[in-house]
């Protein structure tokens, strides 16, 4: 089996591995209890908040620990109901988390606009300065696309937000951990990200809040979280997910540029072995390092999956969260590329468990089991069908 | 140390941490990847789903994993926003996160009335009969209350609004685990619970709904948990929590029979070595086997507390989710204790993992502390004051 689907999920580090089974040692540890036993638990809690604060160069107090992503997104977006301007803005190609929370908005009184993007699915500046106006409450839109891994100018459209007085989130799932991202030179108001996509596990993600920008509670319940997100805190996600932004801040750059390596050695195996395969994205667009959506032509798209998956390479048709749902990706469709087109598109995205061998004999497989395929559709297009 | 404040948290047993370590081990599994390396957190969620269900008589397509009891109750709750008749009744010795959510639906216009509690803090059944109606939408009341663990009667208000056609929802978190708890006898609409009071991981949580209850979702976004509670699962979490509830279920009536043993030895130790201490509920009523709430008389509660915590005893005044915020226990207070008499007032609370020798031992320090701490406030009483 090679895993070529990191976008998804990503394999825990032995050393996250080693920081929740640290977290389990701690005996009878609540964190808000007052006494002896809950202080290791406070004492990692702390310094969770720390670091993973310091990887997106915020301060501890502005970052606040969810369930995931989804509780994250679906916390920034119901602020929109205590905005005065119950209007808010995202783009086609969210997430599934920003996507279904904005329609539930829409149904309770939200007025929701979509930005368009491009053919890359980039959101196009030029209609971002026309809608966003000062009657905007919120702009929600995601740093990297989770399917092409593309950037969005997320700071041209955060200066576009702050000149007329409209909130900024960013979703930073794909993001976080794999391009350079600080808070501090990009000052959204809004980040949310997950731990499970930089090696921590599933069920851990994060809301962060700019000091000043305003914040209540999604849950309602006790004290945790400095009273913005009661519940007792997933402590051992917690560990995991420190742990995972201390080593992916040290890594940073080597991480990066060895992705970089491996994809870009991906791309170009696939591109000269499979004739009539091609990039959704155009080179020229800014992509982070670790993702690449490939369109393979010619062929029924889903028979292409299965029989990759039958070879043992991991890899998905979009985001995992609706992949067991039979339905081409929305963002490809935004994109401009037909159902087909975008049953035909498969992501592959990597991580740094990846090796450059696992990535040859990948793209080899790949490249077999496609041109065996597609001699497979035209022999039944030339015979006029099966039958 | 010795732990007795188990109705907070609970340490994880050991096999608890071998789950979780199982499930650390699986590589890159995202449940909702459609290939092979999603297939063991699959197969792991689905056993989870039957284990936990399993505990409560339910079947495993009517449990929903969440990201604990505040999450749940919240959720359920929330679905009084869908209901007709938006009117909700609840206790004033709940959880906080029900507390807290009731209050923020009142300022969505949603009616909610708190059921009477008698000196036991037991809901009156006469004036349940009273103020439950056919206009209510909801009735949420805990099967078994947090701090003074006495067990309400839940069958009897579950009829009551069977009668009237009203959607019960009972919080279990102190419940599942510690008493004979089956939803086929007792058939509640919604039942909620979380799996760090059974020896689980903090931040795993479960809302059960009888099949054909009504549901929505609470968050927006993928298709997990049956498209009921997107967001990618806490996978770790549900194996620690599957493990509890597996062992529960073989160990449960040697663990109540063990518990009662300690409680009951624990409360004469300290009855009769305490004179001017008593316990916060009658002895005719109902309780679960973990709990007491012991009554000090004579002496300043906050003060008594610091002793204790500072001889190695872990208890508290309160749930642990408030017990950083000084306020005496709003369940005692319901109870109709004075504020002076609710800082006078200490939850113990056990687990399996307490021995009797462990009990002995604590009774021993409590009663010394308490017996000193007598002395010191009597000789200022009769002195005049500190100064």
């Amino acid at each position: 089996m090679i895993y070529l689907d990191n976008n998804a999920t990503t394999e825990l580090l032995p050393e996250v591995r080693e920081a929740v089974l640290h977290a389990m040692s701690f005996g009878p540890a609540n964190p808000s209890s007052p006494h002896t036993a809950g202080e290791p638990a406070r004492r990692l809690l702390a310094d969770a908040h720390e670091a993973v604060a310091s990887l997106i160069g915020a301060s501890s107090e502005e970052v606040f620990f969810t369930s995931g992503g989804t509780e994250a997104n679906n916390w920034v977006l119901d602020l929109i109901l205590t905005c005065q301007k119950r209007h808010l803005i995202v783009t086609p190609v969210e997430h599934e988390s920003v996507l279904r929370k904005a329609e539930i908005l829409e149904s309770q009184g939200v007025v929701v606009n979509n930005l368009p993007v491009d053919c890359n699915g980039v959101v196009c500046l030029e209609a971002a300065k026309e809608m966003i106006n000062d009657q905007v409450g919120m702009v929600s839109v995601q740093w990297v696309n989770n399917e092409t891994g593309v950037v969005q100018p997320v700071k041209e459209l955060l200066s576009i937000c702050k000149e007329r007085g409209v909130l900024f989130h960013t979703d930073a799932a794909q993001a976080v951990g794999k391009i350079e991202l600080d808070v501090r030179s990009i000052p959204v108001d809004y980040l949310t990200f997950t731990g499970h996509k930089i090696h921590a596990p599933m069920g851990i993600g994060v809301l962060y809040r700019r000091h000043g920008a305003s914040l209540m509670p999604f849950l309602r319940g006790g004290m945790q979280e400095m009273g913005q997100r009661p519940g007792s805190q997933n402590l051992i996600g917690i560990a995991g997910l420190a742990e995972a932004a201390r080593i992916r801040k040290q890594r940073m750059t080597n991480v990066q540029e060895d992705l970089a390596k491996i994809r870009d050695l991906f791309d170009s195996l696939i591109l000269s072995s499979c004739v009539g395969a091609c990039l959704n994205t155009e080179a020229s667009v800014p992509r982070v390092a670790n993702t690449t959506n490939v369109r393979f032509t010619g062929i029924n798209g889903e028979a292409f999956l299965a029989r990759l998956i039958g070879a043992g390479i991991c890899c998905s048709q979009g985001s995992a969260c609706t992949s067991q749902i039979p339905e081409p990706s929305h963002t490809l469709l935004a994109m401009g590329l037909s159902r087909e087109e975008a049953y035909q598109s498969i992501r592959f995205s990597f991580s740094e468990l990846n090796s450059i061998p696992e990535v040859r004999l990948a793209a080899e497989s790949i490249s077999a089991e496609y041109n065996n395929l597609k001699k497979v559709f035209l022999s039944i297009v030339s015979t006029g069908g099966i039958g």
